[in-house]
């Protein structure tokens, strides 16, 4: 698979970027097209030492963290992140890989990709470490405010991604609330709580913000307003965390001893919980594949962002969240008819 | 102050919350009132050596974690939860500690207490840890779809508690979004962000999910279902990562002498992580004191629970609240002027 690696706009630098393409194709069958300001590609390249194992498209534009994301994708028309999706539109490559401002990464699929038939809404998934293997949680941030159907194609896609990533042959999904019976959440877990039970996925019912961690389901799914209050919630806690039990340990010269030997099992731990080793977040629901890499991104978690679009991409993820539908759809325009939207009686 | 103690319902057992109540008594000038099934109580109350400390006052029902809340509330008319409010209504004692089916206690408290006036939507607050003190999150489970004006509600709430528990005199109140600008957010934390600027509340403005644990903020409001989320999530991942830890730390013998070197670092960490600390979720906007403990309260846990509800009782918590909407309630009406609810047009 060919893959578009959006070098600029991370944290920290295109370096580190070209450091993450260089682990990948050493480690794996993916072509790399790497794009990005000349200047500061060139010399990362030629350090790696795989200026003859990818491709590089120079581009003369970033978008930051601080533009506007659908106003900086229509006018940064050189930036990396667009010419990125160009590539993909233009079938110059399988997937694209970014670790930008990822609102600008949305606003360009939407542009570039479209939304894939019968999608109302593409998303973005996460994947959360868990005590047992992994968990895909559904919406992240793209769509704020949803409906039934948006919650529900939110399971189908995550399932797909679920099957083809870790091999899951009928993923458990469930819906996040706050309590487990179906009749406890908001209005739309409510709603959505009936439209899961005649679909075709393996729901098992609500699930709490506590099971999320367990790791007895593999797919939850939220809004994108509740999903990225999760998913910033958890990262700040673990961080907090880690931060106290430093701060604790350093009190006393015993401590440090202990942490000291204690070491391998911190960082064991760390590896872990680290975001790094998940491979970022997949764009679902469009025309491509496209991947998100937090910010902060390091060249692991960039070359394992490369690793799942690969994966994505050879796999078809697509051809699987449309066979899912398909089977779904009976049960879909059943629970449409039932539940005419406020305002349309 | 004299506070009633349901002590049935507790994953702990009605002895657990006896010795709560034991240490409290030794510890504060506060009076408790113990509610609850003789047979239990009674032996508990001889072994803690308190029987002439506190007043019992026996009960026949109890209602559990699987019972229906209202129904419970109304059908079981001899629960501790239900004569323990009766107690408060009856002005017998100043306010109710229990922990409880929470459902329960809160429908308790809107039979027998009733809203306080000019509050739409009474709920319940909670305190989560943080690097530096602690912050008050409202609504965490009462309100899961809620107005702009319940939020407005919350804040006020939250600060008055915040004030009187940590002496914080005007305390920097955030909503929790997915972004840090005003214009982020789902379509009811956006209305809600006017509100609050114009309110006489210290607002700073959004704060997002990894903003909770920095201790930057001293108020965090958001509608109960995405607090309830946020809470659940909270305990569940704290867990995780003690029991990834534990697990990391339990397979080789010089990770084991390493956490022995530092076991008191871990235990501080416990302590200041610890939800026993923060003496339970304080129910806020009824006309009457009340506070929710976790069901797995111990006695270090309850004892806070009794100390909070004291200090709320003590300084009026109500008293604040009502002086705080009355300084805002021209901004309010301003506010439900200008945004009509849809449908209403």
């Amino acid at each position: 698979m060919r893959i578009a690696l959006d070098a600029m706009g991370s944290d920290r630098g295109p370096a580190e970027m070209v450091a993450g393409a260089a682990l990948a194709v050493r480690d794996a069958d993916v072509h790399i097209t790497i794009v990005g300001g000349e200047e500061q590609i060139k010399p990362a390249l030629k350090k790696e030492g795989i200026s003859h194992l990818v491709d590089f498209v120079p581009t003369s534009q970033v978008i930051t963290m601080h533009d506007s994301p659908i106003e900086a994708v229509r006018k940064k028309k050189d930036s990396s992140v667009v010419v990125a999706f160009e590539l993909l539109r233009k079938h110059e490559v399988d997937a694209v890989v970014s670790p930008g401002n990822s609102g600008a990464v949305m606003a360009a699929a939407i542009k570039f990709l479209g939304r894939l038939k019968d999608i109302s809404r593409p998303g973005i998934a996460s994947v959360f470490p868990t005590l047992k293997g992994p968990v895909v949680v559904m919406d992240v941030g793209a769509n704020v405010d949803c409906r039934p159907k948006h919650l529900f194609q939110f399971g189908v896609m995550a399932s797909a991604f679920s099957r083809i990533m870790y091999g899951i042959e009928n993923p458990r999904v469930g819906l996040l609330s706050i309590g487990e019976e179906g009749g406890k959440g908001n209005a739309l877990v409510k709603s959505a709580h009936s439209l899961f039970q005649s679909s075709g996925l393996n729901y098992i019912g609500n699930v709490e913000g506590r099971d999320t961690f367990v790791g007895d389901v593999d797919v939850i799914v939220c809004d994108g307003f509740v999903g990225n209050v999760c998913l910033k919630l958890s990262e700040g806690l673990a961080e907090a965390v880690l931060a106290m039990l430093r701060e604790e340990i350093g009190k006393t010269f015993k401590a440090r001893m202990g942490y000291f030997l204690a070491k391998q099992a911190f960082s064991n731990f760390k590896k872990r919980v680290d975001y790094a080793e998940y491979g970022g977040a997949p764009l679902l629901g469009f025309n491509g594949t496209g991947v998100i890499c937090h910010g902060r991104s390091n060249m692991v978690a960039i070359k394992n962002a490369l690793l799942v679009a690969d994966g994505l991409a050879k796999h078809n993820v697509n051809d699987h969240i449309l066979a899912m539908l398909e089977n779904s759809k009976s049960a879909l325009s059943q629970f449409e008819e039932n539940n005419v939207p406020a305002g349309a009686a």
